[in-house]
């Protein structure tokens, strides 16, 4: 094993990141609220000694019902349930600091942390669009640099609150009937813009000290926030290059906020559709393709690119005067990442929609085992990553291919580990310290 | 077994009910966040068929950390740790209306119902106290009436989320790529004096509807919310002569609010210290409050009766002119019961804090499985409950004396359920309908 260590990440969802996914044979159309799904999904990613797994999440119901699976367990919910079915794998949830206390949220993932043995993940989300904000009392959407401050307060917040007692605070002493030191209790006392926090957390310190915080925008006001507070980055990338571009990027704007580089972990997302030859993996890719609704996918795009219900045509191709992403309030980066594709490649409307069924802007890669590692090890060993987002088109199956065949071909070459070892936190799997409590030390690592 | 169902419920609460039940040899001092301890009172209150578990709570840190175990895991995520550990017992959440939002919450809860196969229950709370508020962006906590008024619309918000997908709005129709049919959902679009809430919940209707809708504020507002809207009520209870009077009024106030009084399960609290014979009962309670620090207690009781520090000696008696309910914002029915507990008695402020210490208000009654059993039944054939909240004083060992000797004797009489026979939702088990979707029936049997 090479002393770098690839990093793994599952990303789950109902039956697999192709919007078509459902509607092949093999599927079933329930699989979103399942937990017997999902608990079949973990343990085919423990099988393949995955750091981790990951649920995306927007309190919102995405779309209609007509055109695919639409709503899905709350993660935190579904994340704890699998705790207690796995033995090793981290459990990554999405959550909102738009739409949620911080005290509530820093709470749930503080327990999760407990009850998993030090494996929770918190994909620290602002959450883009009116529709959620709808689901709050908001009339619109708070502009995209607001969310981002609102965001870095409350992880300030929740990062006080995770240290409010020192990992010794509990004593235990029977005799004396004094259960815990009260001067290891430290109540964050927090006022700021957008929130007032006082007391300490009613959850002792976790093993982790805290969940690993993870972050998934690319957008300017994104990578900032990165930069600062996270230990692990999600990313879309098409190409080769701009995957090293982002990455050198990440890695030296975590530098000049006084971070270790080695501290943040760069996974960009992969949709591996796997088959036993080329001609096969095409086939496969051909065959979900011809699943699309076409039609479905003009009004998805049209609202990605923020333009008005009819403007695209299926076989035209994308306006020449899209305003530029400074002027999206929305998914920023995702939105220069379509239109570039779009650009780069010539693709017509219909061409475009195909290409983003499968990964929603995330590199779809069909191939043989051998070619995915290639193109796994090539980024890895050449700086555009640390680990991959592994986005099966179709689940299970295509996570138990990839684990099945791809994975043996990454240990053959001493990429992955072979087994687990003894349990570790998360934290620990992903080569990162555990945080020093910042009521302990004058300058803690993370903040 | 006769026609009528005897319920119980488990109230867990980390090393037991009596403050001082941590300092005994047998109790782990850091219980409340170990899982492996609720999986086990879990798994004692199934063999002893009870209808359900229960979780108190509050989004804050109550007390400080030397007089006795602080802080607990966040409940709905602990009791979906214990949904995959258990089969057949019911899981009841307490979760605040005064620090959630509907659609968080409602979703949450939605979740659980789906992860346990329809077994979740929501202890509906206003939380009580200036700490809590304090912990979300406010001064002070609202007043008594305005924290009922706030949880009327959050109660009306969630029962129209969680009817917003009707039961067969899933088509799944491969052939056509027709997944859902959009007629079947009803956003709530919900315009309201303390929330705004435009879009359907992002999770499918659930096995029961809805969570088992559970109040336990025994006061006039809280009263008048439980007839509106609760299926279970918990309640404090010290006096057969109370309790058959609270259990009338409640029956009554739901028939007056156009609901079957069967509908609405009421469950006084108790907490049975167990010995083979009176004497050693009683022995068991002394040796409780032997460990008592009541210079602790005159803090917490003065805290409650809303007195200045120091105003209470541990000889002497309370105040006579303490105000009446009326003029109390924070847990009103409990501050009535307290002082009429003391007056009725007559006891000294000691004598008191020895009576709350196992209790909280809640009746304690030391004796032998036989006697317990008797009280239980007489309360429950002579119209004062419909089952009970078990409150042991000690855990896991008080809950294992009753499932080992009192829940025979209740078989044995013909009150209890021997088995659980087939799987059921927690609604089933109360004897409760599941209740019909709002969208569907012009008079749905809860609103």
């Amino acid at each position: 094993m090479s002393t770098r260590e690839l990093h793994l990440n599952a990303f789950l969802m109902n039956t697999g990141h192709h919007e078509a996914s459902w509607r092949l044979p093999e599927s079933d159309p329930y699989a979103h609220v399942e937990l017997g799904h999902y608990v079949r999904l973990a343990k085919i990613a423990e099988r393949g000694t995955f750091d981790s797994l990951f649920l995306a999440d927007s309190p919102q119901l995405w779309g209609n019902l007509a055109q695919r699976p639409a709503g899905a367990l709350e993660p935190l919910t579904l994340l704890t349930a699998l705790a207690t079915a796995t033995e090793h794998i981290g459990l990554i949830a999405t959550a909102s600091t738009s739409y949620n206390s911080p005290y509530n949220l820093a709470r749930r993932f503080a327990s999760l942390d407990i009850v998993s043995g030090g494996r929770a993940g918190w994909n620290i989300v602002t959450t883009a669009g009116a529709e959620a904000a709808r689901n709050f009392g908001l009339a619109a959407e708070p502009a995209h640099a607001e969310r981002y401050a609102r965001a870095a307060e409350f992880l300030d917040v929740s990062l006080k609150l995770w240290d409010s007692w020192e990992d010794d605070a509990i004593v235990g002493d029977k005799a004396a009937g004094v259960w815990g030191d009260d001067r290891k209790l430290h109540p964050p006392r927090h006022e700021g813009t957008y929130f007032s926090v006082e007391g300490a957390l009613n959850v002792p310190r976790t093993p982790q000290g805290y969940p690993l915080l993870v972050q998934a925008g690319s957008s300017e006001d994104g990578r900032a926030f990165a930069a600062r507070y996270a230990e692990a980055v999600f990313t879309a990338q098409q190409t080769l290059a701009d995957a090293q571009a982002f990455y050198a990027d990440l890695k030296s704007r975590t530098r000049a906020a006084g971070r270790d580089p080695e501290h943040v972990k760069v996974l960009p997302g992969i949709v591996p559709v796997l088959g036993s030859t080329e001609a096969e993996a095409r086939a496969a890719e051909q065959l979900l393709e011809d699943h699309i609704v076409y039609e479905h996918g003009v009004g998805r795009l049209e609202s990605l690119l923020q333009l008005p219900a009819g403007t695209l045509r299926l076989d035209g191709r994308l306006p020449a005067d899209l305003p530029p992403e400074s002027a999206v309030e929305g998914a920023k980066s995702r939105y220069t990442l379509v239109v570039e594709l779009a650009r780069r490649e010539r693709l017509t409307v219909r061409q475009l929609i195909g290409r983003l069924g499968g990964g929603r802007g995330h590199l779809t890669f069909a191939g043989t085992p051998e070619q995915v590692a290639d193109q796994i090890e090539t980024w890895f060993t050449r700086g555009a990553a640390d680990g991959f987002n592994i986005m099966p088109a179709v689940l299970p199956s295509g996570l138990e291919a990839f684990v099945e065949h791809v994975v043996p071909v990454l240990r053959g070459r001493g990429l992955l580990r072979t087994e687990y070892g003894p349990r570790r936190t998360l934290r620990e799997r992903y080569g990162l310290p555990r945080p020093a409590n910042q009521y302990l030390t004058p300058a803690p690592a993370l903040v």
